[in-house]
């Protein structure tokens, strides 16, 4: 029996196990490391039918369980399947199932490693039913866009599931590279009296009046200027009523700040190197495969394995990264655009997309870190650049792929007497953030990136929507 | 010259540093793993005085910068200190300062492993000043709540940093022990229609009209039926006006939900195995001790460093973990305590700190998971107990040193008659969550674990307000 051992990976191995069921992944990396071997038997397993294939003496079916790319191959012999309690025409795609009692049969000369067979007291039960009009058939090819429409439903989709998971390893990703270069993981208010950058576009409580938090920033200052090295990856509202693929009234962003980056080349290394780096971690994990798409599976008009790899080959590449200043960009706009904008006006979307898709293009666009744009178009905490008070020190960082902006920082203003100038009489409840330059202050920096467009680009999505286990946007009705 | 040397720990070195400067708990790592050597210059560095002391022919100062719980001290020649281009004379406990070009002197009888001596060209500037009241002086001893008062100084001392860094370092472990497991960490929505808890305490949204999530069970359950095991460490929101050391209105909650987690034992096992793998991990951490407080540093009625390490031992043990049912508890309330509850009442704090700090006590209390509590003083999701529907398959943990409930868990209810019928006709924003029982589900199971609370037992402290780095409390103004 099985019942008892271990499921885990390797580095939690010496500590106890949470479940005592396994996960399908949990499976293959067992018969991968030998500790499952042919003909061992899987006491229990829970998971739902993926697909069903019936031949004359045998059924096939494809078990997922949102925990492996791979789906779990089952084989049934038609005239044995009395023994399993259920009829075989009963079964259905959809349905959580319950199998006790399978065994483990290495096959060699196929795709998959093993596949389940039956023993003597094999069982297979029906745990959960669907309706007949089931909206996921295996056959079919859906639209991403259509899968949005089915949230209760989308993530049994294996496209859906590897994304979800995806997720996840990023931000682990990140949150070790960070750790490991003793930046100390914050979670800074939600709740706050502060409207972080002035655009008047935060959500307000009943109770209370507070805003709910458009950027942590000034929090995470405070912490920077105590502990050094800070960042968090927080929840973040804005209740404006853009209605594109890039923008959400709720999505996350992973927010850092440093008394370490205090001039403008060191932030935009920092950002860039973190880009690079986190890349370049997931192109050496060993496992990696389980969390991108099967390319089986895909939606339609959605990138594949390789696809999505050779973007994150490209972002770990220090040829695909380019700087350029804001006067610069323009420039090379008024040059090379037909509709380009004048110094001192925002740069558009349709700017950016020139710029990193098609102005810097070697093929899969490129990264490009903007830098020095005018005082006026930027918010107030941003510091003045030297000798030149009509820019300030800050960046945005540019994707191809249709996502735009995706990190923005800047070096802070410490001067006193710029800042009080810069926020004006009229935001009395930001002393505090004056008051912080009077206690032991050190210049710093930091930035801020958009999680749900950097899953977007790495996952290879058109809408930030789908980078989101459930969106929030103002237009919709919010329903659960 | 060391600049450019990379900082990092091992975990990363393959990857680029991050930033050019070190961290001062770098300087100890790159002392103690021999990348830094005796004599070795340091560059550059940016932190702050935690103390001075003057003799008559040398000055030591202590410096901090958040990263470490030790101190890097520097030894200034006093009639040497005009080179540094800064009057001894204005130092001040508190100020920012930057040093450039010091020598690493290894100072083998004394406690720290090194400290900073003159070089020719060493300097120390002045980079941030602190007004002539500054109230963090080094002699003085403190207490928590003067500290708590002061939230822009507070994590500029020794314990408070060491706090923070803790709280990352608990945070990373989770996830590491979860995500080792096959559970996917997901980012469940903020804002939403439900209020799963049904205690008419969310904050609501202009606009849009919205609770702040009071858990997110519900969302979590979608991504548990189709993905197996998930979980998140998220905020939560309870608008409740309870002013005591163990509520908050903005708090941080890690839920956690699976499809193999069906029954309250498997459940019950693995919360306690989740606390007792998370000490185990911190226990065996050789880099523990920079994630402790100080023992030189300790604000007034503090646990010291072996104290806490006590606790995490104590999580750790098996012995140390009580199992009974709610039927049970209020019998040995009736039995032992002089103001019991009668049963189908809900247990008051101090029948659970009676429980965990009196009845169950080897010493420093136990940790006691009650299960099965009457079904009219839980919510609708509880699965009704077999063959008793008096009792809900729930259980609550309760965690001795004053923190009381910590977690709280129950298999989900799927059948449909039995959730709607507990669900009432009032709620019809919950008709979803019905339907997903029709969408091939799978028995699930899943609990929270108030991360503040958490934090609190496990550092020893006896406010929760103390456990996040800006908290907020119904009572108080929210004023940053």
């Amino acid at each position: 029996m099985l019942r008892g051992v271990p499921f885990g990976r390797s580095l939690v191995s010496r500590y106890h196990s949470l479940t005592k069921l396994p996960t399908i992944n949990q499976l293959f990396s067992n018969i991968n490391n030998n500790s499952l071997r042919n003909n061992d038997i899987v006491p229990e397993l829970n998971c739902y039918i993926q697909s069903i294939k019936t031949l004359k003496n045998v059924t096939f079916l494809d078990l997922f369980d949102g925990t492996s790319s791979q789906p779990l191959k089952v084989v049934i012999n038609n005239r044995a399947s009395g023994a399993m309690e259920v009829p075989l025409d009963e079964l259905q795609m959809g349905q959580a199932v319950n199998l006790t009692n399978w065994r483990i049969t290495e096959t060699p000369n196929r795709l998959q490693t093993f596949e389940l067979t039956q023993n003597t007291d094999s069982k297979l039960t029906i745990m959960g039913k669907v309706e007949e009009n089931y909206p996921l058939q295996s056959k079919q090819k859906v639209t991403v866009q259509y899968l949005r429409s089915i949230p209760l439903l989308k993530y049994k989709t294996n496209y859906f599931s590897a994304l979800i998971r995806f997720r996840s390893l990023l931000q682990s990703k990140l949150i070790n590279i960070l750790t490991g270069q003793d930046f100390v993981m914050c979670n800074p208010p939600i709740l706050t009296a502060n409207d972080t950058e002035g655009n008047n576009e935060t959500f307000k409580t009943i109770p209370k009046n507070l805003n709910l938090t458009v950027s942590t920033q000034l929090h995470l200052e405070i912490l920077a200027q105590s502990m050094k090295n800070v960042f968090t990856i927080s929840p973040c509202f804005r209740a404006e009523m853009s209605d594109t693929g890039r923008h959400l009234a709720e999505f996350w962003m992973l927010e850092l700040e440093s008394t370490n980056l205090s001039d403008l080349k060191d932030l935009q290394d920092c950002v860039r190197l973190l880009m690079m780096n986190a890349a370049e971690s997931l192109l050496n994990d060993k496992n990696i495969d389980n969390f991108l798409p099967n390319d089986n599976y895909l939606p339609m008009n959605t990138l594949n394995k390789e696809q999505i790899k050779e973007r994150w080959q490209h972002m770990a590449n220090p040829e695909s990264w380019k700087q350029i200043t804001y006067t610069e960009a323009v420039d090379i706009l008024q040059k090379n655009y037909p509709n380009p904008p004048i110094w001192g006006e925002s740069l558009a979307s349709d700017h950016e997309k020139f710029l990193a898709e098609s102005y810097f293009n070697n093929g899969l666009g490129a990264f490009v870190l903007i830098s020095q744009y005018p005082t006026s178009i930027k918010p107030f905490y941003m510091k003045h650049s030297k000798d030149n008070d009509k820019t300030v020190d800050c960046f945005d960082m540019i994707f191809p792929g249709g996502m735009g902006e995706v990190a923005g920082g800047s070096v802070r203003e410490v001067n006193i007497d710029t800042l009080n100038k810069a926020i004006g009489e009229n935001a009395t409840d930001l002393d505090w953030y004056v008051e912080l330059r009077k206690l032991g202050s050190l210049p710093r920096g930091g930035y801020g990136i958009g999680m749900e467009r950097l899953i977007a680009y790495m996952f290879g999505l058109q809408n930030v929507k789908d980078a989101i286990p459930f969106f929030r946007v103002m237009k919709d009705k919010i329903s659960f």
